[in-house]
């Protein structure tokens, strides 16, 4: 059955960025399935409108339409349950779910407020007004102030990452000797970030770095390779 | 094989309040396990040497001398593989190890700074010179006023609960449809507060409360029947 993946792009179609979406395309390369990639913009509500919401990921596999990142990858685990498992069982699967929630109180949120005029630059012009208007309207104003002053909040976010740093200082992946869904969730919060920024979101000496390399080069370097909005080599992390 | 469990007591015996203790305390009944429990106090360094350190948790099989709860979490899922798992395999421990790290570096910081001289209250008379001594030296200044103030970080503690709140919201426990070691883990944390403390850690509304209630009631009410250092129906969490 061939599967469609809807994936957020920028300017550039080759410029993928979502968090979910990059938990959903590493989840797709765990599973060693290749779908048919349809580039997506933020305001292309009716391409997917089968799936019942208006953001991506979008999944589609014959004429069952998945959304939600979550979801999908609970779908691709039951559906390919011979291929090498995304979650440790239902008892692992509980316990990812608390990494999720980590990821998206507290990684998720600080991460966006130091990205989100860069994020902004990398859309597609089409987009842009759009996402202005919803963003400015849940922050409370201008996208540029929001973002500015983000150096002085980075010490914050890096105290943050403490249980991710002692975790990967003591084990390969946060999926213990290899990686999960668990590890692909927090991972594509530095993608997203690593993507659209030339901001360092982490010290040069952190331990983190040897995790997230790791993962960037996971099936073929699929992380590593993938096109980012901003010039490589201008950041360390 | 007779299981000897070294826990942690106050100035009454059978007041146990360590929240590293009350891990193992529950990965023992959560594996059927019934060891014989020696009360034991910080000064008491001689009783434990064989273990290699001065801290409790530590338990004794044989002539085998285990200490860190970590660590002997991990021995009981090995040595008795047959029983109710404490972790979902390897990679679930993976996941279960990032959850010890939230709490460590999350909730123990926060909470040990509201409780610290309840604790100094709770403690046998032979512990209190030595709990200050070493104590004011970690937190820089006198117990009493490292807890002063504890309702104003409250607010903070709480938002600081928001992953555990909405993956306990979603499901029954941290490891899905049945406890597991990291619902201990987490739960030790609240359990070491309710003993020795008066102080409401969470809102009266916060869906926190189901899940340490259905830890508070499993094994016959361990953790319920557990005697407190202060008076019963003091406190709402």
């Amino acid at each position: 059955m061939t599967l469609t993946f809807y994936d957020l792009a920028g300017a550039d179609p080759a410029v993928r960025f979502s968090p979910h979406c990059w938990r959903v395309r590493l989840a797709l390369a765990h599973k060693g399935l290749e779908p048919v990639s349809v580039p997506w913009r933020f305001t292309e509500k009716e391409a997917i409108a089968k799936s019942g919401g208006g953001t991506v990921p979008v999944l589609v596999s014959g004429d069952q339409w998945l959304a939600d990142s979550w979801s999908i990858a609970v779908w691709l685990e039951e559906t390919y349950p011979d291929r090498p498992a995304l979650f440790a069982g239902t008892a692992g699967r509980g316990e990812a779910l608390f990494v999720k929630q980590w990821t998206e109180t507290v990684v998720h949120p600080a991460i966006v407020r130091m990205i989100v005029s860069d994020i902004l630059a990398a859309l597609d012009p089409r987009d842009r007004d759009y996402f202005r208007r919803t963003r400015e309207s849940r922050f409370g104003g201008p996208l540029e102030e929001v973002q500015a002053g983000r150096e002085d909040r980075l010490p914050a976010f890096r105290d943050s990452l403490a249980p991710l740093r002692a975790t990967v200082g003591a084990q390969a992946y946060l999926g213990g000797d290899h990686p999960s869904f668990s590890d692909y969730i927090v991972f594509a919060a530095f993608q997203w970030a690593h993507t659209v920024s030339d901001l360092a979101l982490l010290a040069p000496d952190d331990p983190i770095h040897r995790w997230l390399e790791g993962l960037r080069g996971l099936y073929d370097g699929l992380a590593a390779k993938s096109p980012r909005a901003v010039a490589d080599g201008t950041r360390t992390s």
